[in-house]
């Protein structure tokens, strides 16, 4: 590999932990599914498999999405936004589901203000019970 | 106001800096136009005047989006993701420019690997000369 091939990972303003958020949004629909963290080699494995590959803040280790339920996500394109700090990745998802709670997408809380004190409420069905999806 | 008014706001899980991150999407195109960082005023805020109010790390004070630009957000829905640590608003985007570059949205630089060394394209087009958005 010449000396200039990940010279386009250096255009990232990784944060103090070498970290950016990671937004996936779905090819098609647009909908935002979820948004993760990505170290240096979570990118450039995302880049190199075309499937979204994240650093996982808990388990302190890379994370193929979709290595444990089989909903892994196909990298359509990569972007970054005008302060380099933000992935964006337009991606299919396998299976329909995103979230490890069996729904679309991870954003299925909504601030509802309607009668009484604001709360936020779940709008997003569970389309597979979480209990399959991790076997 | 009643003792359980801010509740909603103790939902999220803040990050040490006592900030998330906050995703602007736009409303019919389903866009993602920006992503900025919120503390638990600028989300109170958002809130209650119905605009996305951001924390600007680098100005280090509240930031009315569009407050020199024009170009505010309206906010029509605000969700959280499974974690509560990021934010999703659904926005009309005054005049159709989230960016500071003058482009609708930030997202604009992407990841092309055809002929070469993988690089960052600026792939949207500058609507607006940014020399004209902040006078």
């Amino acid at each position: 590999m010449s000396a200039g091939a990940e010279d386009w990972l250096d255009k990232l303003r990784w944060d103090a932990q070498g970290l950016v958020p990671a937004i996936a949004q779905e090819v098609g629909s647009n909908d935002v599914l979820m948004v993760a963290w990505m170290n240096r080699e979570a990118l450039a494995q995302t880049a190199a498999r075309g499937e979204a590959v994240y650093w996982s803040r808990s388990r302190n280790r890379l994370w193929h999405k979709g290595e444990e339920s089989g909903h892994v996500q196909k990298v359509r394109e990569i972007r970054i936004d005008c302060d380099e700090d933000v992935v964006l990745l337009k991606v299919e998802q396998t299976g329909g589901i995103a979230c490890h709670t069996g729904r679309h997408s991870c954003f299925f809380q909504l601030l509802v203000r309607e009668g009484g004190e604001p709360h936020w409420q779940s709008v997003e069905p569970v389309l597979v019970d979480p209990e399959r999806i991790y076997r």
